[in-house]
Formats: C-alpha cells, structure tokens, sequence
C-alpha cells in the first residue's frame, strides 16, 4: 500500500513544495492570507478552509509540474476556476495548493464547420461568447455566474438552457487532464460521437476536481437561433406553472428557457430590479428557431399556459428588454438579498423527476412557513431542477439551527421522490453525507475505488465527494 | 495481489459451476453446442469463439447469484444481448459463461409525464417502440438491427436518429448493474439530471460488458412528433453531399435523420430493395416537428441541396413510403451482399469532424478503388460517421490480406483527421489494438485502472478494450 493522505501534511513538507514552486513560477505563487482567503469558499455558508498557497499556472506543463512535485510531497492540491461553486468544492479541509486556472485563458481554436472550439479551463462563460460573437456560434449552458468553463465541466454545471441543449455533460467532446500522477491524458479525440472505450470524458465532468486538473476543453457549440423571443406568464399557484411546464416537455415543444420564480422570488425581483411585476408565480420562458418556428412555439406555449390558469403572457420582443429579464433572473441570488438585508445567502439545489416537481416546490413552500424562514424559491423547472436561496441570520444560532434543519429536509423530501441531492451544485463538502442516502452502499464502493485507482495518494481536492478509508 | 484470470479456467473449475448453475437454473442452462455457437461471434469475420455454457436468469436476483459463482472460481462471465454486435463483443476467448438477457425482457414502468421508463436489458428496440405506442412518446435510439437496449448501452449505440435525439450515452438515465463482485448497484436516480458524485451512468454505457452485467435501464423517452416528412436527395458528388450536411447542420436545422448513401450502395438499394434510383450519392432525410416547422426546414433543406448542386428532393410524405425508404436504408448491410454474393460482410465504423468527413470519404472510396474492393458506404454524416460494408471473398487469401490492410489504412485515416476508431461499433477484440493509437498512454493507463478497479480479478468480458497485465 502506498503513502495515502489523510491528515494535514507537515509544515516541512509544505514548505519545501512551496520553495520549488516559488523557484520556477517567482510572484505566480503566493501565501498572501487575503489572496488565500478569496481561494477558499466565500459563498454560501460552508466555512471558508484557506489553501496554504496559491499558484497561478500557464501551460498544461506548468500544471503537471506543480502535481507531480505536489504528488512527491503528499501535499493536496485544489483546482480553481472563479470560486463560484456553492457547496464548499475549492476548500483546503488539509491545506495544500490551490491550482488558480485564471491565466490559462486562451481560446485555443474555433472550428465554426464542427461547431466546437478548444480552449483553455480559466475561460469564463461570458469571455467565450464574447469571443464567438462574431462566428455565429455560441456556447449555449449558461449558470448564471461568469463561472470558468473549467469549474462548470468539474461541478457537471447546466442551468437555463439545459432544458433545450442539455448540461455540461451533453457538451464536452474531450478533455486534457493532468492526473494525480502528473501524467497528462486526452480523452478523446475531437470526432462527435464515439465508442472508443470508457467514457473517460463523462467520468471528469462533474468529478470536483478530485481525479486531475482539466488543462483543455472541447467543447460543442451551437449556432445562433435566426429568432429569439422570451416572456413571462403568471400562475395563478406553482402547481399550476408547474403543470403548464409538463405538458410543454410532453408536447415537445422545444423551449430553450422555461424557468420558474415563487412569488416570493418575484417580489425580490420587483425589489431589487424594479420589474414591477405582479406578485404571483411567474414562469420565464425563451423560444429559440426561425421567426415562424419561434412564433409557432409561443402560440402554443400560450395555449398551454392557459389550460391551466396562466397568462396573459408579455413578450420581451426588443434585445435589451429581453437581456432585462434574464438578467433579473440570473440576479436571483443577490435578489433574494433585498428580502432581508445583511443574512447570508445560501443557495441550494436539488432536482425531482419533473411529474413530482409540484409537489416537491408546494411541500417545500409549506416547510419554509412552518419554519418561518425566508427562502425565494427558482427553478429550472424544465429540468425537474429548482434552487433555494435561503437567507440565514447568521448571529442567530437558532436560526442557523433551524436552516440547517430545513436543508437536511429539502434534501430527504427531494430523495424521496426518486430525485438527486443535487442537480447542478455538485457535491463537494456538504452534501457528501447525502451520497450514501441517494445511491446504496455497492455504488459508493465503485465511487471510491475509482478515486483510489486514479488517486491512490488522495492528494486530489481531498475531502469532496467521497473519502478514502 | 487477489488471483486474476488470465488463461482459460480449468476444465475442473468450469464443470463445478456449471454443475452449480445446473442445479439453480435447470433446463435455463445449457452446454448444447449449438445454442453456445449463436452465442459466440457470428457477423463479419472475427472469428466466433463458443462460451462453455449459456444461462438465461430471469432476475436481476439470479444474474448475481451467477456472477458469485463464476467470481467464486474464476470463470468469465460474458453478456449477451441480441449478437449483433460486430467487433468480437460476445466472444468467449478463454470461455466461460455466457449470460443470456433475452428473457429479461419487462417494461417495467413508463412515466409518460416524466418522459422516461425503466426496462429490462432484453427488450429490444423493436419491442419497446411498440410497446410505447399508445402513450405518444418513442426511443429514439435506432442503430438499424433489432437490438437489445442492453447490448445497445454497452456499446454505446446510436444510430441514424442520433444527429437530432443524441446517442445512448446523452439517453439512459440510470442503470442497475451486476458488479463483478456480484454485488449490485444502481448508478443514478430517475431525476433528469445530478450531479451527485461520479458519473457511473455514463462509464457503464460504452464500457461492452467488461465493468458489469446491466439488469435494468431508465430511458429518456421523446413525444412523437406531430408531422414527420422525409425524403431522398441526390447529388452530384459525395462531397457535394457532406457539403450540404454540414451547411444543415451549422445553420440550425434540427434535422432527424441525415444519412448518406454512396453510389454503390444505391446500388445495392436497387437491386436488393428495388427502388429505381439515379445510382449517384444520395442524401436520405428526415424532419420532425409540426406540420409548418417541418415544412419550413425542408423548404430550407432544399434550398441548401441546391447551392451545392443536389436535387430534386423526392418526397415520401406516406408512413408507407418513408417506412420502406428508411427499411431500405437499414437493410444496407443485407443490401451490400447483392453486390457480391457469397462473400462475407465485413461491417465497420469510423466517426471524423464533420468538416473532415468529405475528405475521408472520399479518399477512402479511391482505396477501395485501388485495392479492387467492393465497398459500399453509409453515413450518419449529421455526425461524421460512416459505415463501410466490405465484401470479402473469405476463401481467397490474398483478397482477406487486401480487406485486412485496408481496413486498417481505414482506421489511420480517421485518426489522422482528429477522428476516432469507432463512432458506435465499439472495440470489441477487433480494435483494441487501434485504443493505443487513439488516445496517450496515460489514457490507456487510466482505462486499465478503472478496470483493475472495478474487476480485479478481470471475469468480466474479458480479452475486450483493455487487457490487464
């Protein structure tokens, strides 16, 4: 049996792996606390867990070398793309370096006749679109933060369009990764479908970090719809929004964005966007084709929407009113502030077969009264998928308590209608305890002897998704 | 270091778990020679290797209880589907038990709302679409033979619909699976997407029986469209023909089916289904929506065709007529025969980008040309994969020498081009020696050690994708 990393590595070893690192990459290493502390989780709740230092590589070479000395040391080592994740995926639970992608940023190649482009895991959602602007193309998964493409393939992340171009599972050809022994592998060729052995793509998306360092991405892209156009429909409850967004699945309408909001998310909209909307569940729709395609679907969709009570519904014809409303949409988590000033914002996810979907927001609705919490509640609700942003008087002990409660119910309630603990989040710290509720004790054994094959020494992002014993 | 199967068990060792399996499965367990022939490799030329028995469980119970024994005493455990695979994938090179799924063949659930339903690995294609009939929904997945849904995952197949519907890996939500331990585990929930921990789903699918024996699939189901049309377009050259497939599909046009069909093989179409078409290259479509979308995106269809020379579109606007175009279509392998009886149909698959495929085609045609072959080719050219049906003259040597370095320049070529060895056939034994070729050897290292991992003592389907040393 090998060495195998299961507590703090000695300071010794620290500091000999940081003077190596500090030799060939000089100021591109750092143990300044302030730039450490912004590399452990600052989001949600989770308690920040600094790395020791932090690096800022260039190449897929630089990378390798900072794990291989790293993987000499037993020193662990956290990939970082934005630091937007949620559920505690780029902490430092043992210290250890943390592996900032932010200058490997580069869009290597577009190939416009493929529709895909390779690129570097430091490129941020919103910087590949600007720079496929002029192609045609665009990358449609879309989270809502300007996360780094790398971070997005490592938490398996989707979001408002998933409904109509799938998750990042669905739009990753190939990946580079430098593994836990420094070696470099490619995991598939740049071909659009094949069966060329285990799908070693599939198993890094949503991997956290935990089995290598992504260093390239090939990634699908999609051609800019001729038409877009997007509105809002109240409901006169979530049962009925959610009913709505079933029989348009069903249909096979092939929305691009259906995307619920609670009353009460409408009304932090209202505050901190000025919407000026009705405060009743609203569903945010987008329809992607020609202009007769487009036109066709909203018809439809309207059709729908008042079989079960919704409408009338107001078209964003314009660019910029379009932009407006998604842009409130993908505010939601600072929205939610406005609802009540200086709590802290924990966002959440989990995610129901869609025909258990109503019932989960109602019962979860019911939960957050009875709790007397406040929690705006938004949904990729397409997708079966919706988010909680709750707010959490963090001073409060007992109210922490009660959050703590709610969350650990929102998460059994979602499990027991054959749902996910999470959809799009990922799993990283907190949710690690749900992995043995959501999948039986063989699938775990697979989870861990696949860490172990890959990362025997478990100096990759240690402490996340599953542990070693 | 645990035993580990190298060599054909002992003829002691077999005949004690065959004893075993007799006195569990009776009359279900049989070492008649010609129920183990069909068991063994019977499509193209890899030479059919006979398991030693073949038992056909009927419970997911009764697959482990096969799986223990056989791990108990070393013995390989090959899965068995419908054999239509064609790479070697049901071949029994150093024996052992084949398990037979056909009688695993249950619906076991269809949830119209959530657009999914859980089934047993045996059902075949065939039999859920018309299973699935009166409920308006249809899986999609149509590799052309009457496969079973669990051959299909563990290749992971697509097939002429994969261009629109994605491929066997974008349409299995989860699995349950007979671990090589014999321990069971299900690798998802029913929700439409997670990211709760590895994706197991996905290294299940494509893994060709080697990690596991599935024993159940949950499938995304798509609504039927209201308006299907489809038709043929012919074109004055393969290139023009691909040209017009990558224009399609860069300008959006949510295209079905996009199938290319060579001058030789509209041939063989002639003679063997007798359609009567002009022999040039032949572009086979097909559109699903609504009635005015998919008149839209033929119109749309036709105007491309016509920029790169193709046309007149025919219609077949009659379930009849497209049933017998798209029959016709998918008897290409039968159909290739009528080019040269007697010989053997030698079926195999490469995928390239899109924007590579005319080339590759092309070049690939004036090899045949050259090595005086006879090959006609199909391609699901949405997606830069072709199918080559080589006739080969099996009593001539020096013919089955020039179809060997030809398949083998074939394979080169794909990968000089960014391409893959396989699009949807698989490894099987055939192409594991071009998995080197494919990826580094950090890649193969990887591979290898998910295997050791998960089959340490390497019963699985053994002698396929990967060896352990």
């Amino acid at each position: 049996m090998m060495e195998f990393l299961t507590q703090r590595p000695s300071e010794a070893a620290l500091a000999t792996v940081i003077a190596s690192l500090k030799a060939r990459f000089g100021e591109r290493v750092t143990t300044n606390l302030s730039i450490r502390s912004t590399h452990a989780n600052v989001l949600t709740w989770v308690a920040p867990q600094a790395p020791d230092a932090v690096v800022f590589p260039e190449t897929t070479e630089e990378v390798s070398f900072i794990v291989k000395i790293c993987a000499e040391h037993l020193i662990p080592v956290i990939p970082f793309g934005t630091g937007t994740s949620f559920e505690g995926h780029v902490n430092a639970p043992l210290g250890g370096i943390s592996v900032d992608t932010s200058r490997m940023a580069k869009v290597l190649a577009v190939h416009t006749e493929d529709l895909d482009c390779v690129i570097e895991p430091g490129v941020t959602r919103k910087a590949l679109n600007e720079h496929l602007r002029a192609t045609g193309l665009f990358f449609p998964i879309d989270p809502g933060s300007d996360a780094s493409l790398g971070g997005m393939v490592s938490t398996r992340a989707s979001g408002t369009n998933a409904v109509r171009y799938g998750t990042m599972k669905d739009n990753v050809l190939a990946l580079k990764v430098v593994l836990p022994n420094g070696e470099v592998m490619t995991t598939a060729r740049r071909a659009k479908k094949s069966s060329a052995g285990y799908d070693l793509t599939r198993l890094m998306v949503g991997a956290e970090g935990t089995l290598g360092i992504i260093t390239e991405i090939t990634l699908r892209l999609a051609g800019i719809p001729e038409a877009i156009s997007a509105g809002l429909c109240p409901f006169p409850s979530v049962k009925a929004a959610c009913d709505a967004t079933i029989l348009t699945i069903q249909s096979g309408l092939p929305v691009a964005r259906i995307e619920l909001a609670d009353e009460l998310q409408v009304k932090a909209f209202n505050i901190h966007s000025g919407l000026g909307l009705n405060e009743t569940p609203m569903l945010f729709v987008e329809f992607h084709g020609t202009d007769r395609g487009v036109e066709e679907q909203a018809e439809r969709f309207g059709e729908i929407a008042q079989e079960f009570g919704g409408g009338p519904f107001e078209w964003a014809t314009k660019p910029e009113e379009r932009t407006r409303l998604w842009q409130a949409r993908h505010d939601a988590y600072w929205s939610a502030l406005s609802l009540k000033p200086g709590s802290k914002v924990i966002a959440t996810d989990v995610c129901v077969p869609i025909s258990r979907l109503a019932e989960c927001v109602v019962e979860t609705q019911e939960d957050i009264k009875a709790s007397g919490l406040v929690a705006p509640i938004v949904g990729h609700v397409g997708d079966g998928n919706f988010h909680l942003t709750l707010l959490c008087d963090m001073d409060q002990p007992n109210e922490v308590e009660t959050c703590r409660a709610f969350l650990h119910r929102l998460v059994e309630r979602s499990l027991a209608m054959e749902g996910t603990c999470t959809g799009e989040h990922g799993v990283g710290q907190e949710k690690m305890k749900y992995l043995l509720k959501e999948h039986p004790p063989a699938t775990l054994d697979v989870m861990r002897a696949i860490k172990r094959a890959i990362d025997p020494a478990n100096i990759m992002n240690p402490g996340k998704i599953v542990t070693l014993t």
